[in-house]
Order: C-alpha cells, then structure tokens, then sequence
C-alpha cells in the first residue's frame, strides 16, 4: 500500500501516518522529495485495508497494491480451476455448453426443447423457476413446480442443470433439485445470497453484476469461496453502457482478464450480452475465440409465446447451426465438450 | 404500444401481428406505406405487455407508449406523496436531513454523533447495523445490537431512525427498531426484498442502484407499492460512469425527473455520491436547489478511524457549516425542516 | 511516480528500473518486501512521463502522482482565474448568464430572442453561425453571414457574443466577430483546434467531451493555455450515461471538483446536460447551488420552428422565470451578475 | 415518424401536429385511443426530420422509425462493400491485417517493424505522424517527415499504408503519402474533417468515438459517404465504460451489428481496445470470430522505449505467434489475408 501525502503536509502528519503503520506491527518506507511525500507499506495489505487512511488529513490518495481477493487469485491457485459436475468439465479445456429456455413454463415444453439442445450438443440444461423480473405486473416462475420439471426433465436427456435462486430462504428448496445454483446479475452483490450459496456444496453459476467491475466480480466469487464452496463459475452478460442498440455490452475482454488474476472458470452468455438473436451466434462464436470455458443460451421453440425473456431467444434451429460452429472452433481452440453420459462431442469434418 | 415491421414485411406478418392483438380483445390501427407498415393498439397495454411481439419474425421495433409502473405514477397520483415519520415531513414541502454515521459501531459513539447532527438540524438519525461490504473480510456491522442502539439513541435525542435491511430474514428483527427501512443500491433489483418490504407498513427509503435508469428504480418502487405499502421514498446515490475522479456520478437531474413521472418524494446522497467529503457541501446545496425532498449524509467524528466508508464521512464540524447553508436554502425553495418535537427549523437572517 | 514491480521480479529488473530512472537524472527509493517491490521517484515528473515504464517487463503498474497538467492546475495559480469580457466578469464572483438560440437563423429572430434574454438578466449572448450536427443532411449554420448578425445584434443590446469554431480554417474569419470562441463538445480533444484557439488572444469556453473525465477536460484546457491564451472558461454539458430519459447525465460535481484541482472559471449548460426543457430550470438553480461561475442556456421564441435542438430550449417566458430564481440564487451565493453597461442585476426582494 | 401526443392532448393540439405534417406534403394516420392519441406518418422522414415537433407543446414523444443514414445503410446498397487498395482486398472475404507502431519514430524503427508483421502475414502497414496526445507536452508525431518514411517503408515492404488526419489542413499532405486516411476516435465528430476527407478519393478508415453509438458512427460514415468518397472502412477500437481494469472495453458486438445495417465492412482494433498487450491476442481472435473484416494491431520493437503508446504494444514475437492463430480463425471463417504482391496467407496445416 502507498500513501500519498498532500503538498506541504508537515512533519505532524507525516508523523501521525508513520503511528498508525507502526501500531499494525507493519513497517513504513519514507520517501520525501521537494514536492510530494510518499509512503510505502510492504506486507500484510489486509491488516492495513481496515484502517480508512485516507480520511486522514493531509492524506492525498491511498494506491493499494495487493488484490483485495486471495481465494480467488491466480497467485493463491495458479493452476486453473476445474469442475467436474455429473461428467460435465468445465474449465481444464472443458467447455460448458449451456441452453435452454429463459423460464421454465411446462414440462412438454422443457422437453422439447431439451431435446433439441441436447441433439445439438449442450451438454447442460437451464431453465428459471423463479424470474427476476423488472416489473412485478409479469410472470414471476413457477418456483417448486418448475424445479420438479427441471429436475425431470434433466435426468431423462441426462443433463445436469441450472437454476437461479434469487432469496436465501430458496435454498433449501433450490439444493434439493439444481446441480448448479445460478445468481443473477442483479444479485452480484446481493451479500447474504452470497454467503448461504457459500455454505452449500453445490457449483455456484455467478453472473456478473451490470456495473460490476472485474474487481467487484471477483470479490463477490470471494465471498462463495470463503464460506468453503470452492466451485464457483464466473458468467459474463453483459454491461451497462450508453450504447442503446443492444440491450447490454457484452465485454469479452473479461474472459482473459479474469482468466489472468483469477483460477475460476469464466463462461460468457450472449443471449443478455446482446438481447437480439441475429447478434447471438457471433457473439458466442467470438467468446469462445476468446478462451471462455462455456456459454450460456437461451433457446425456446416459440419465442413470440415466451412468457420471459423471448425476443432474445434462439429457435432451435438457430441453435443447431451455432453449435455446428462452435464445434469446430473449441476443436480449434482444444477445447472438447463432454457430457454426462461420457461421449465427447466432435467437429464435423472442416 | 406501436409495432413497427420490417421493411417489405408480407400480408401474412401483417395478419398474424393483426390476429394476436384481436385475440386479447383489443383494437389495432393499421398505418401502411411504402417502405413500412406500423400497428397502433390504444387501450390497456398491460395486456400487450405479456406478448414478447418483438419476437414475431417480420416484427423489427415494438414502442411502448405508456409507462410500465402505475402505482408510483403521477398519473395515478396527481399530487405529490407526502409522509410524516414520528412528525417529520417528508415531501410536500417538508425536507428530510437524515445524517449520521455508515455503520453503527457503539452506543456512545453514535451518542456522540446524533448529539451534533441533531443540535445542527438534522431530523432523521442513520446508522448501519448490516453492512454490504464488497468484501468479506470487512467489518460487516453490528446487527441486532446495532439495531438496538440505535433505537435508543434516536429516542434519546427523538429522531425517528433509519436503517438498512439486507436480507428477507432480517426483516422480522429490524422492524422492531426502525423507522424507516432502507434498501441499498445493491439490492435495489432484489425483488424478493421488496416484496418483503412491501409487506410491512413501515415507510421504505429505496435507493437507486449504480446502473439503474429512471424506469428501472420507479419500477422497484412498483414492487413496494404493489404489495400495499404506499410510503416509499426515493433517494439518488450516484451511477457508475467512466469518471474515476468521485467514488460516482451524482446525477441530480433524476430529481426534477422524478418529480414529473411520479409523486413518490426524492432525496439525494452526496456522501456516496461523490465519495469525496470535499465535494458534499457543493452537491447537498445542488441537491437542494434542484427540488429534493431532503438529503442523506453521513457525519462521524473521526473518519479516519471509522469501521465503514471513513474517507467519504463529513466530521461534525463540516455538517454544521453546511446546513447554515442547507436552511437558507430550504427558505429560499419554501420547503421547511421539521423534526419529531415539533419546532421548525428557522433560517438564521441571511 | 510509484512503481509497482509484479510478485518475484527479479534483481535485474529491479536494476533496469533503476537505470531507466537514474538516467534520467532523478533519484528513485526503493522499498523491497516479501510479496512486492515499489520504487518511488519524486521530483520532475514530466521527465519520467515520458518514458512508457508500464511496457517494461516485470513492471506491474506505474502511478503517477503529480498532476499532469500545470498551467490549469490550482498549485500553478492558487487564486481562482476572474476574466472580464466587455464588462462581464466570469469567476471572482461574478457570475456568466448566457444565453440565446442553439443556431443564429435570422436577424429578426435573433434580435427579438436577444432583447427578451437581455431585459431578463442574461449578460452574454449566445449564437451558432458554424453547427456541428450528427446529421450531413441538417441544418449545418449560416455561416459567416450568421456571424455578421450576431456581432451587430450583440452591439445592439450591448452584450458580448460567444459563437462555436469547428475547424481552425474558421478561426481567422471567427475571430473578427466573436468575443468568446466557444470549442464544442465534440471538438473538445480536437488538439489542432485547442493549439490554433490557444495562439488567438481571445477568451476560449471550453465544453467537456462527452465521455471526458475531469483531468481530460484539464488537459484540454492544458493545450489552450500552453499555447499563451490564459483565458479558458470550462463548461459540464453532460456526460454520456447508461440513462436514457435525458440526453445526457449532467454531471455537476465536477463544479467543485474542478475548483479545487484548477484556477480555470467553471459554467454548466443544462440544455444539452439534460436536453428537456421541463428540467432545466432545476439543473441551472442547483448549477448555481454548486457553485458554478456561470450558466449556459439555449432560448428560442418558437422551439417547434427552431432549425436546431429545438426541443431543448426554453421559450422567453420560461426563461424570465428563471431568472427570478437564478438572481436569488446569485445573492444567496455571493454572486453578481454584472454587464457591459455597467448595472448589477439586483435580486428583487425576496 | 411516430408522435405521441400527451394524455388530454385537445382538439387543437392534435390538428396543428396533422397541419404541420400535411404543410409537407405528407400524409398522417390519427389513432385515438381513451388514454393516448398517436399520429403516424409514413412516408419521406427526411423531410419530418427538419420538424423538431417534439417542441410543439402537447407531444410527449415522436419516435422515428427510418434510419437517418441513407448512403451508409443497407438496404441501400444489399450487398457488403469490399474494396481493393493495392492489391490487398478488404470486406467480401478479404481480411485486413493491419500492423505497425503507434507512432513513426525512425526509418530504421519503421523497417525493423515492418519487416517482421510483414513476415508474419499483415498485409497493410499503420504508423502516426501526426498524433493526437492527451498533453501537449507529449511527443506529436514527425510530421511530413513521417510520411515521408511511411511511403518509402510501405514501398519497401510492398505494403500500402494507413496514417492519421487530424486536421483538413493536413490533407493536402497527408494525400500524397497515405493510401488510406485515419480519423481517429477523438474525431468522430469532427465533422470538417469528415467532410474534406469525404472529399478525397482515398480510403478513408473511420475509429468510432469512446461515446459514439452504433448509430453516431454510421451518421459520421454518412458525412464521409455523402460527400461522393464511397470507401469508409469502420473500426471498432473500445468504448468508455466504468470498468477501470481496461484502458477500454472492446465493443465486440458492433460487428454483426454493423454489418446488419450497414455495407461497410468494419475492423476491430484491440490495441486501444484494451490497452494491455497480455489481452490482445484472445481480443483479437475474438474479432475475426465475430466476423470482423480485419484487425488493426500495435507492435513496436521496444515497448518500453516507444514514443507513444508504448505499454499496449505487442512485440514482434507475440505477433507472430497471434497470426498464427489469427490465420486459423480466418481459415475457419472463409476468409482470406491477401497482400500487395498476391499471395494468400495460407493456414499452417490444422
């Protein structure tokens, strides 16, 4: 940590900084010059973190220097993360394959369209059954009803899934059927959510918070990761920028960002990064180019009767023709899909 | 609601666009023209508003034209909301002055702090008893004994208090000794904490969250108010923006925009704001002259040794050098600073 | 200038460090410890800005700790810069009101625009002869006839006039008619424009780009300065956010921010800062609130007629009003609006 | 065009909307509803276009539905425009591989650089003479003599090339020496310059600006377009967001978006995009794989001894090693690298 003294601050504050170092058992470097005073503290930054510095008078800036996050570091992991979750890899050069509809709405519709995806080579299946919702007037999931389908409907395509639980007081319900618990973007920080997710064994899906820095993203994996669940993916879906023609920003370089300073896997869902279809297959064909260790679909075989999310939906048909695609690039990127049942998905000839 | 077509969308898009919109009984007009062809529906969009119609291929634009939320808007309620809290008014004239510290951390550091804020006219006490720290490592509050100075701080110096619930379980706990509940940037799209909230009859200070539109947080409020609690107050704490300089971007202009749409009354945050103690005078007065319903400021005595956001705190000294400022001001809008025993307070002669 | 070496560099990259920086003439301190090592330079940091030590290997991140600007700093000129323009003090107290049409369209219409901006208290007005527009097939300005106009309708009502330069072919043709040469939003990092309005001795409003932070905006005004002309207005028009119901986010921290890191005076334009007129007055009453030195505001007699951003102005009615509250507002502030007659507007007894 | 009428919009409002609207000779569509009355008018918007009718007192909202650019759209012009500048074939399948130093700093830097991204398989080579720096105090480029060294490298190495206007009066100059003109994201929206340049017959390689929307960049690519230049290249170099860990974040996803809207063909720079060399590679991948048109990449011999820009540099090695991926991806996409002298970059065997 570095402590930027204000110009012409005197020898009393000086001396009132180097005190507050000194009672940490921490040992303060002293640089003055003509203009500026500087002081450097080496160690243990976490002790330091508590102290509010900069609201020392005379105090210009406090630089830290150590990352506020330890479990989730490349330097406290540095080889990367790896989940095996019902025979599906993710990270390691697993690639995590995930699709299905935005809700779950009824049982002969998650099948349809579970089957599809699974013909095309999703190796997971998703699917709300409770909605985060803007407006409270719209569907709002079916909550254990859907869970119960999802389940189902899982173990018939042999599928593991995935599904967001928004409240603590879900969980109990949510653990009994998800093989991974999703938290939504709008729950990033949602503290206590974080806390209780940390506390079950269960691979924790993570999606980035709409003005969530990668900072603040790895911070929120901290708090997973040191309740002792050490299974946690990170999810891009895009950021709140003033551009107005896609409904997010999808910011990719987060992918080799995090993959620098963090071991956990990161996946990318293009289907909120853009909210528009016709946008969605070159999105998820750039994540994986970029090194994502997934990606995150939704498809629904009638999106203008979707009772969430539709306009941003893939048909099935949309589906088949991306993974056609997305085959040969994990191909080219050494990257291999597995499933469940064990088989490895393969490039078609190209 | 308008649906705009695509260009040289065919009879068949037209009819099926014709048909879904007849069959929830409402009346389409059809505009057609060379290169497009619009569909008006006037009446009750709501029922449109489930129909993700963007979603229909040939459809390219769907504009709404009226507002999603109902209950927080000024449509439905002509005149500005207006709530008295253990007599202070906020709203309709009457200035909310809620200051205190970020966390409450002992009862006689609390004691000290209310004492100031309240001798220099503050009439809302606030204090933090469950802290959302990007961290897990920080000090994460009191809880229940935080809780419980509080209330008897505020009884002692009879400012009715306000404190942070962060958490559906905690809410059972936290309305035994708050006034007022405050939901967080963080979780202002936790809509199970609204609902929550909503439930009770206790007024609720609902805070805009660092990347939500004007709708968005208006839509929040909608969550409240649907569950029949009608005393939500709205409070600007700054967004997130490329600026590095302030800890955020204090968009002022929410006020007067606010104003418009809806009767819900709006305070402002300048502590987080900016970030910047240095910088909350300037923006407390801005706050003001725009039309706030009151400000929300958080003052310790030693800010370098504060448990939670030190560097952003006002000492004692500060606050009473801004509200000299703060009541003239007040006078100048015509609004008045009420407070729990009655007096009013009076502009010094300026 | 602190750097901050990545975990395990090593002895050599250590001394490159070192070497880079001594040849330079300047003394670095090194501070080793277990996990890092920084090495402080104080002294002359223009000289180390000029080498990218960011891009050496083993280098981790460079913070800078001076600012990188100096004529537009407040420690190169701790007294807060006053100009007077034809009678019209900006900063030091005294306050800038100007006002006029977004485009000069006519004479007659800028003459009857001017006389009611004039009769209620603006002292400076306000045309655009050369319109940057997002649109080649808008309204583009009249040019230098559009000049001819506004010189003689600002002599006729005694007021000096600001106009916009776009490209420094105009300068030479500008400079004969404006009193203020206003560099637009867009043109704010158009540095060739900056040089050119820099060589001229004629007072330069400087708006801030669009997604300019504050120390961009300062080195802005940086190329201005160093070029000899020490006259630069700075201007907050607005920044570009993830809101939508304005045109821009008004960012008015920036008002204090600005006073205390730079001398430069400090005007806001809410007309582009929100870009509806139902909010502007609240955003000109709290400018002032803030502190600014001036406000910036498009009138127009007949918005719907207007040829440029007519949907932003006020009619002169509206802006009469304003007046009232900006004159109290000035009082209460210690602020005058002086004007080249020499009268002071006074604030009618309130 | 849409107008939305404010609710009790009376008779009087609603016929002066239609009369404004038929005085142009079009022709309007009322729909009156119990809450809302809408107008449409289909038809030549360009010509509504001049009408702010937003400023006529009872409109709350007039959506266009037309997009404002003509010569940059599609539907102008069905097919993607691809163009041939010496050989090298950008667009229609042709891929750009653009490479160089930030700045032109020597001829024996330039041939060094030069040599080696020729060897590595770009095929057009950029280097500044005239920089655009945020102080003025940094160093601003060589000037003619830079493009005096481009030319001759460029022809040395069979490579044409690409430099930066920053001024109409440099055009003349520039001219002579550059094979395609830069306009660099700082001016976007420096409309005097689009227009000379527009004037030219060189390709002109238009940057979007750090707060430009997709539609902002195509208006701009309009200026350029409508003055009779028809060969506009975009490029995608990051936006500015809150994230700080990025000099920028790479907007990815304008790329299928332009090319839905537009004919252009557009590239991605990932240099500026990110400005961390360690995430250029994965970025640039990602570009081709969303189906970017080329990449404009950084490299510089000596990073930490370079002029400008040095810390996002690549490398000569690192570029190699990314071309060899890059080569792949452009494999897979069905795209081809040509060059000057007509070979093909041909895919190692994968």
């Amino acid at each position: 940590m570095i402590i930027v003294l204000k110009p012409r601050a005197d020898a009393q504050v000086v001396n009132h900084v180097l005190e507050r170092i000194a009672a940490l058992g921490l040992t303060p470097h002293l640089s003055q010059g003509v203009s500026r005073t500087i002081i450097g503290v080496i160690g243990d930054e976490s002790k330091l973190a508590t102290l509010p510095l900069q609201a020392i008078e005379g105090v210009e800036q406090v630089v830290p220097i150590l990352k506020p996050y330890k479990l989730a570091s490349r330097e406290f992991h540095p080889e990367g993360s790896a989940f095996e979750i019902k025979g599906v890899k993710i990270g390691g050069g697993g690639l995590a394959v995930i699709a299905g509809p935005c809700a779950i709405e009824s049982e002969d519709l998650l099948v349809e369209i579970a089957g599809r995806v699974r013909a095309a080579g999703a190796n997971i299946l998703r699917g709300g059954a409770f909605k985060p919702r803007t407006s409270p007037y719209s569907f709002q999931g079916l909550g254990e009803e859907g869970l119960k389908i999802l389940q189902a409907v899982g173990e018939q395509f042999q599928m593991p899934v995935v599904t967001e639980v928004m409240d603590p007081r879900q969980l109990e319900m949510v653990e009994q059927y998800a093989d991974i618990l999703q938290i939504g973007a709008r729950n990033m920080q949602n503290f206590d959510l974080l806390k209780e997710c940390g506390r079950t064994r269960i691979p924790v899906l993570l999606k980035r918070g709409m003005s969530a820095t990668v900072k603040d993203l790895l911070m929120s994996a901290e708090y997973v990761l040191s309740e002792g669940n050490r299974q946690v993916i990170l999810c891009e879906r895009g950021i709140r920028t003033f551009e107005d023609s896609t409904r997010n920003t999808l910011d990719l370089s987060i992918v080799p960002n995090c993959q620098l300073q963090s071991h956990l896997p990161i996946i990318v869902d293009p289907s909120h990064g853009t909210g528009r279809p016709e946008l969605i297959p070159a999105m998820a064909r750039a994540a994986i180019a970029a090194g994502a260790d997934g990606i995150h679909i939704e498809v629904h075989s009638c999106p203008e009767r979707a009772l969430s999310d539709g306009p941003q939906a893939l048909v099935p048909d949309q589906f088949d023709r991306l993974m056609v695609e997305i085959r040969a690039l994990a191909d080219l990127m050494g990257k291999t899909i597995t499933s469940q049942t064990g088989e490895t998905a393969v490039c078609a000839p190209c």
